[in-house]
């Protein structure tokens, strides 16, 4: 497979990057994870002055043949309407954008329908949707490694294009079945644990779902992350995961997002342990496996909001405190400074 | 005293509020709290279309007598210091108004030294410092008034002067002490809940301030909220309290920073309940106090970082997750619109 090698981080700097941070006209520690963000974004860029401040959100959409099985509580066809509300910029994701000021791009990586061309929409359909994973693999080993590798690809060519800092959402219905199928071989963590309300689902809706899973979960074995992501897709998660190698390859930090955001960077991460480094975890979905699958990757998120919307809602959120940490670097003056009367 | 009335919010509009909230094009409840604060801004502009982008932190600096009992790790003079610091542009806030796009001010509210004139600085000084608390009344009560209207006149001009959103910072070496007291009698809450490490001590520097505070407590049972500030201090905690009545009474939000910021808040709210209305508290502080503090006040903070600075770097923090929120009500598209494909 084509997918670049993500770099370990130059933990030898780690020592000098926390004193300077300590060193800043401040009480020690008082910035509390600020610091710490501070101190990883500087490990990352391998620069004591790390930059964050052009942000670009990639939205990876794609469709899921399990939802024939009835794993969502909404039609397939709102992917595609979905999708088209992020390129007229009136999704969720455009407004947070907005607010946090960063750019949006959309990136078919498998939707079930022909999208029109637009100046944010990149076109890297894979497939015409995953096939139903509860009666056969969702995906080819070649569309997985596809997948990965347009991922990595796309992930690298936005950066380079001028930005500082990759966020990563997705759109597809019934991904939050693939996810939990992700988490329960990857993580992994027993079944039960993986499964939640997705979208929104009623009693009936989510027990469909838990036997649509569970099925899923006796057809294959699996527990390889290719094969993994082979039996149960979506082309979206692995697309996400190859932009968390790609990024991370560029020393670029990758702010990942939700419940699906979290099992596309297991899946990197699983693929290559030394991404887990330039992940920065935004927030604590609602969803209910979120917070055991971020203890498995001894993730501790910055927010915790109750949000379970994905499209990249949360890593963008999360942004103004990567900035934030980066500035507290770049911009404060040390308490030297300050007592001698230099700043 | 001349002090505006904060007018009630108009609740009647609640439920249309919430009604275009859950009509936007996602699933119901889907962006949790962001969802909460967006009908809290539509109902304290009484407007649909809440406006958030315009913000500016103003910091309100002020001395404490009681820095003579030792109730702080650090000398009295880097409260000048850290104001000049701020004014420079090189402090923790400056660095975080300029991650999340705000403006910063600086009040002089009764830094007991001269300061140059600087554009960004508020020449507000009611006095030299506050007295020593643990000996004698902080503050006369005419001192405690000026504060309050200077306060609410500086927030109401300082937002009629272009800025949708107030967010509130503190600096004033000692103070955690003045807002223990304040909030052992306002809240009220056992007076040994409400001390922590403030700026930072080690055991004998935290015993000695603890004595201090407890001689503050021995020599008056003030409960009201104008005698609690005169007995207590401290002058910027005065002058924040009533830059919240001000920038209620202009129906405008205010981003209630930490602990010494939530101490200044509850003085505004016992003054005047419905300024509690107005308020959005920013963060849990690491300062021991603060969580007890914000459940007296029945708040929820918003982030929950380990920060105890101070400055209204917490608060600074908060102003993107509520243009978000503001956001979702102006640029979302509604369900309606997604369906019918008239997005």
């Amino acid at each position: 497979m084509t997918l670049p090698l993500v770099p370990p981080l130059g933990r030898q700097a780690e020592g000098q990057f926390r004193a300077l941070v300590a060193g800043k006209a401040k009480p020690p520690g008082s910035l509390g994870r600020i610091e710490d963000l501070a101190v990883q974004l500087a490990l990352i860029a391998g620069d004591p002055q790390p930059a964050a401040e052009r942000a670009v959100l990639l939205v990876f959409a794609g469709d899921h043949g399990l939802t024939a099985a009835g794993v969502s509580a909404y039609p397939p066809a709102v992917t595609k309407a979905m999708v088209e509300t992020l390129l007229a910029g009136r999704a969720s994701a455009n407004a947070f954008a907005q607010a946090v000021g960063a750019k949006v791009r959309v990136v078919d990586a498998g939707v079930a329908a022909d999208l029109d061309p637009h100046s944010r929409l990149i076109d890297a359909k894979v497939a015409r949707g995953t096939r139903d994973a509860s009666a056969e693999p969702a995906m080819t080993g070649a569309e997985v490694e596809a997948a990965l590798a347009l991922g990595a690809q796309i992930a690298a060519e936005t950066l380079v294009d001028g930005f500082d800092i990759l966020a990563l959402g997705e759109m597809g219905i019934g991904n939050s079945a693939s996810a939990a199928l992700i988490m329960h071989r990857l993580a992994p963590a027993p079944l039960e644990d993986c499964i939640g309300q997705g979208a929104g689902h009623d009693k009936a809706g989510l027990a469909r779902k838990t036997r649509a899973i569970a099925k899923c979960a006796d057809r294959s074995a699996a527990t390889a992350p290719l094969e993994v992501l082979a039996q149960f897709g979506g082309l979206e998660i692995a697309m996400m995961a190859g932009a968390v190698i790609g990024a991370a390859y560029l020393r670029r930090p990758v702010v990942v997002d939700g419940f699906i955001g979290t099992a596309a960077a297991l899946a990197a991460i699983r693929l290559q342990p030394n991404a887990r480094d330039y992940c920065i975890f935004a927030h604590a979905s609602a969803e209910r496996g979120h917070r055991r699958l971020l203890q498995a990757l001894d993730a501790k998120p910055l927010l915790d909001l109750d949000m379970r919307l994905g499209e990249g809602t949360g890593a963008l959120l999360a942004l103004p405190l990567i900035r934030a940490a980066a500035r507290l670097l770049s911009d404060v003056a040390s308490l030297d400074e300050v007592l001698k009367g230099t700043v």
